[in-house]
């Protein structure tokens, strides 16, 4: 079934980062306290509830999305006032990081606002497991990302290709780094594209096949911008991917390991996660589409000498489904795996017991990846969706 | 104890990368072994011995070291054959990749190198714990890095300050690259520091303070280079700390948590570790010194509310030490923390019970770690050996 060559698509989005909408949100909310307070009212906030109960995929956009269901903090209840309080402080917070454009990491707004409340033995937070469900409160509430109000995530990942990226007062091209390459940091909201001289993006789950690729030269030969995750996609990546398709309409196509794990990561670049489903406008590519590894790649490739088993007791022996194949039945049940293709893949993978890794394609040459399988694979449109 | 201000020393070594030396080590033993079989010996090859038997702590020199016991492997014993035949595909493997210039990740050799021998069902590898084994017992005959026979560790880490790299035909500033900073490939033998315009490395535990030094501009105001390892330095993090400080003369300052995994990490980067002794001469770097977090931090700097609790249970209590406190205590056993300074910092976690993060600074205000903290020690040099 050959198809055009890949190449870059009209954008969908302009890019629209912008501080004071954040700072309009925060004082919206804290005037209508205020207010409330005036009043003699009892002030409150209105949150977005968390969890599988107000979460849905949505058909139309592809996407995970969150329900309409609130959920009332009230000041003046004393289940709510500590939660109140907390969420004031971290508005407050807020409202300084992005005032004195400075960020910090969640651990840091953790430090930062503990203290204990004077005249009292009372702590304003005891651990980071009382934050964090704050900012992700704060999140929902004002329909942002956390980035937005400059707390910044972990970061991990980084990228070469022939792009010009424009940080500050910086301004380089992601392929004139040496071996290394761009370190993504975890926030991207502020960077801007002043040059995309790509076709597209592969994501790549693994560093060493990143590496493979940078030393076989695949992104200047194909036009390819690499982004290696280093595993689970950091949030940074995953919306640097979105960025750079909405805003630049580069076409995404995602090489990880043919197993439960890769699979997953996959789907989180593509849909996002239940956890965070609030957050998949933002951060999810539901047109990502999936080159490999794929079990049907095993046999088309005379891989079978390098497979490696999966993990776990398989449904029809006892005690199982466990591990690598809970996981398998797991994603068989995803919204946005309910086509032939993938049921045909995550099926094959259950009877044949075997999981195969992207590094498994050296058994070929080193350069068989670079020079044959993925320009075959994608020049063709051989892609799962 | 006001000292100077910390400056660039004089270098002890110049840039040396010279892959011809790996071949001609191959062609060297390649060459006996074929001599061996034409006068029909039993061919054979010296390895040296791993394992706590053949490692000391060298006080000269400050490192852990190899000793000089070897272990002979024929090829006309049952017990060693399959080792040998290893051995050799192994060295056939190492001599293509210097010849082409080409890298591999010790996966893709696993990968590259396992198929079945003809006429037979026997495999050359079965698993990657077979090939590991034999690329370290090369590294040990050689006396050489891996990544100097071009196999590539996993790579993890990034820096961001005023040095300008050379790396193939790239040329650039590693202070120019916005927020991001350069990612650390695998192997870092053969880039070149083609200018210095700092005064000296800082090494950074984590991600998130590792960025808010770079937000902060204290590379800028303190004319240092940081380097974030991301957890445990990776190989190519500790190989270039070491060819910046011995190269370049950059004293080397690191900056972990306060606790033992941090300890550990700093440990490492000092003296590399008892498993890869053998590469400590390359990879260690003993003159580094260590910046915080003390347990004497907490007190001076009135952390001590957000302090969090070790691990495991303490060495009085019943079932103890475990966790943490066994860590620590093991770290007191080091030959290299032999000295007051540290035997008081590990005393006092054990006594205290607590760990101190490097984020938990944040606590005082987000620019205090950089501002004042770090400044204010390392001028004083306050700074543990």
């Amino acid at each position: 079934m050959p198809q055009a060559k890949i190449h870059r698509e009209k954008p969908k989005e302009k890019f629209s980062y912008n501080p004071k909408k954040v700072l309009r949100m925060l004082d919206e909310h804290a005037r209508r306290v205020l207010e409330d307070i005036k009043r003699e009212k009892n002030p409150y906030f209105d949150i977005p509830m968390r969890g599988l109960n107000n979460v849905y995929f949505d058909e139309e956009s592809r996407l995970i999305k969150l329900g309409d269901k609130l959920s009332r903090r009230y000041f003046l209840n004393v289940a709510h006032a500590r939660k109140f309080m907390q969420t004031l402080i971290m508005m407050a917070y807020v409202k300084r990081l992005v005032s004195e454009d400075k960020h910090a990491s969640l651990r840091e707004a953790y430090y930062a606002n503990k203290h204990t409340i004077p005249g009292t033995h009372e702590n304003t937070f005891e651990d980071q497991s009382e934050s964090d469900p704050i900012i992700e409160d704060l999140e929902r509430m004002f329909g942002v990302l956390r980035e937005e109000m400059n707390l910044t995530a972990d970061r991990r990942g980084y990228i070469y290709g022939d792009i010009v990226i424009r940080d500050g007062e910086d301004e380089f091209n992601a392929s004139k780094l040496g071996s290394g390459g761009w370190a993504v940091p975890g926030t991207v909201e502020h960077i801007q594209f002043s040059e995309i001289n790509v076709d597209y993006a592969l994501v790549v789950e693994t560093a060493a096949m990143a590496d493979r690729l940078i030393e076989e030269k695949y992104s200047k030969k194909e036009n390819a911008l690499i982004i290696a995750t280093q595993g689970q996609a950091s949030r940074g990546v995953r919306r640097l991917i979105h960025r750079l398709h909405y805003e630049e309409g580069l076409p995404i196509i995602v090489f990880t390991d043919g197993d439960p794990y890769g699979w997953y990561i996959y789907s989180t670049i593509k849909l996002g996660s239940i956890n965070l489903a609030y957050l998949s406008e933002k951060l999810a590519t539901p047109e990502a589409k999936f080159v490999g590894m794929t079990m049907d790649d095993i046999k088309r490739y005379g891989l079978e000498n390098v497979t490696e088993k999966l993990k776990g007791i398989p449904p029809n022996k006892k005690g199982g489904p466990t591990g690598d194949y809970k996981r398998i039945i797991e994603e068989m049940n995803y919204p946005w795996f309910q086509n032939e293709q993938w049921q045909r893949q995550l099926k094959l993978a259950l009877n044949w017991g075997v999981r195969i890794e992207q590094q498994a394609l050296a058994n070929k040459s080193l350069e068989f990846v670079a020079k044959e399988y993925l320009p075959e694979k994608i020049n063709n449109g051989d892609l799962l969706p």
